[in-house]
């Protein structure tokens, strides 16, 4: 039932390199959004549908979980939204308030273990684990009432095929990703996402019952700053030049690089329109750039917060925040994306080194960039099964 | 929603020591009373009830399932049984065959990661790991339609209190288990297990559907066997001897054995029935000795052949098998023993002592042994939610 993966889970374990010790960026990115999302449930959630039948569950979703701690953090503040909105609908609905059941996804290779153990024991709901891509079924039919997912729809099922293929336009030579990178490669991956999110929807739409609700955060691009300029971008650069001054240092074969592509494409918002569109079975009840958002609720925008706060995994916190340092920022990047590095590279000490270069170039670049204020956004949709 | 549990999980991983690896003794015993289960599931199986409305998966759960592949080809095979149950209905029923949702059940402890990569990419059911003891909840009400257990009822959730207790006369001076101990000691341990097993009851009763079943396959101890003489008996007294020596030896120290318990009972099939009827929540369909049963068959009993196959996980088999060796034999002890020992123990040089020389006394014993034909039986019983 699940198809294969290119990308690598998060670094498991608490280790010095884990995911669950260097997700405090992303934490913070998800107290961000977690008031918005709340809103959300209170103004928008379908509470009147199955879940009145008292003996069934409301189920809840994290696809993309991770290890912890920011899933059970966000999965019971939704939670406690849902059940006061059930008390909002007066005394009745209060009595017949829902059991709660979640569900935790990520791929078959993330450390679930770790993530069980991490579970409160004084949870108020029943928790459940599944292993599996979310490019494919996960539950039965209609089963889900509230679906979610944080920074992980950007990551593809797999490398495009176009880019394996040394005689095709979109053979990416030197480069590791689609940032600086000819039309074709970008075609590439643009193509991978949206065949990759038809089934995503397709297959959501099997499982969440009428009227369920999707709220999905997606690390995006700005129609107006070109892919080489925000933070993904640069991050990509910078990974691309370390290997290419290890191919030079004959550490490792330019051929390696050569077919060495990071799975992960981040939209632009109409292209994500587009695609929710195209599919038909969801309805887009919010649909909202988080930068927008801030300055939209009076607060002038501040670059240096934002930059602290979107899509923490790939940003530049160290140009902007001197308490945080370029090694503390690369550890982060680390946690997230090493798996991917080892599958291709191997060996330990060349990790080892890609990451270290990886923190100089960074350092190096702080200080150029000091003033460009150039960052990453990331998208927030609510949608509802129709 | 858990309790705390003094059983320590199967060996994780795929190594060595791992449950995995050692686990076939275990998949014989499986494989033994697979038919009979299936018998059990066309004669008894309730298919015109809820999963008759053909959105609502079939769900089934295997309490204490450890890390596979045992719990894998179980639920396969249980589920193909149901299938054709709905199959033998009639054509109507045959084409509303519901969908199938497997939840894998363990302990927080368990190796959730190593089960989750053993599950089969091209099963026909959503599966999902629950992390949990099972004397507490773990589903929703009346949300589970089957529910399986084998070997794992006889793990107490803890070592009974007055064992902790140097002034009680269930204190238990020298030994590990209540095999050759005072009464005392037993009755603590049964009280225990009779305390566990009313939770358990309990807490299944709201978790199964109405007509819902389970079976449930318990290591049981022979009313007319005194207990020291049967495989359990034999495996514990020369566990508490071995850790003996090492306290004679100044390996360990005196007090350490003293505080050390298993937290493993095996009821008496009286006693088992004794405590379902007090609980009230299920009628007992069938319940019988896996002994017994093949006598019934017409077969005649081969002692030594049962001996491999009854509870495997702590049955001689180097006594009457001479192509298992008593190392062999230690190992799968270990695969399912070992974490209670390193809890204790600490270090691990010391458990590996103890398993040295508790295979070295199997040796000794099983040419001692050999006509005694001493073994252990186990209960199969299968339950309906009233």
């Amino acid at each position: 039932m699940e198809t294969h993966s290119d990308s690598a889970p998060m670094n498991g374990g608490n280790g010095a390199h884990s995911y669950s010790k260097n997700s405090f960026y992303q934490k913070q990115f998800a107290d961000l959004v977690k008031d918005k999302i709340v809103e959300v449930i209170s103004a928008k959630l379908d509470v009147k549908s199955p879940c009145s039948v008292s003996s069934v569950p409301f189920t809840l979703a994290d696809l993309g979980c991770s290890v912890g701690p920011n899933t059970v953090i966000a999965m019971q503040n939704f939670m406690e939204a849902i059940k006061l909105k059930y008390q909002d609908q007066g005394p009745a609905h209060s009595q017949i308030l829902p059991q709660f059941q979640v569900f935790f996804n990520d791929q078959v290779l993330n450390d679930f273990n770790t993530l069980f153990r991490s579970l409160p024991q004084d949870r108020q709901y029943f928790a459940a684990g599944v292993a599996g891509s979310f490019c494919g079924r996960l539950f039965p039919e209609s089963s889900i009432h509230f679906v979610y997912s944080s920074t992980a729809l950007h990551w593809l099922s797999r490398v495009p095929e176009e880019l394996r293929d040394r005689n095709s336009a979109a053979w990416n030579k030197g480069r590791i990703h689609y940032t600086s990178a000819p039309d074709e490669v970008i075609k590439a991956y643009s193509a991978h996402f949206a065949k990759d999110m038809q089934i995503f929807f397709d297959d959501r739409a099997k499982e969440i019952v009428s009227g369920g609700m999707m709220v999905l955060i997606i690390p995006a691009s700005d129609d107006k700053l070109p892919r080489s300029q925000d933070a993904f971008g640069i991050t990509f650069n910078c990974m691309a030049s370390s290997l290419m001054d290890m191919v030079k240092l004959g550490i490792i074969a330019e051929d390696e690089v050569d077919s060495f592509n990071i799975p992960m494409y981040c939209p632009c918002p109409n292209e994500m329109e587009e695609v929710i569109e195209k599919n038909g079975n969801f309805k887009i009840e919010k649909m909202e750039s988080l930068l927008a958002a801030s300055a939209l609720k009076g607060r002038p925008i501040n670059i240096p917060e934002w930059v602290a706060h979107v899509d923490a995994r790939f940003r530049f916190s160290s140009i902007y925040d001197q308490d945080l340092c370029s090694i503390n920022f690369t550890t982060t990047r680390r946690a997230a994306m090493e798996g991917n590095f080892t599958r291709h590279f191997g060996s330990e000490n060349i990790v080892d080194e890609i990451f270290q270069r990886l923190t100089e170039k960074f350092i190096a670049l702080s200080e150029g960039l000091e003033g460009t204020r150039k960052f990453s956004t990331s998208l927030l949709l609510v949608l509802k099964r129709k």
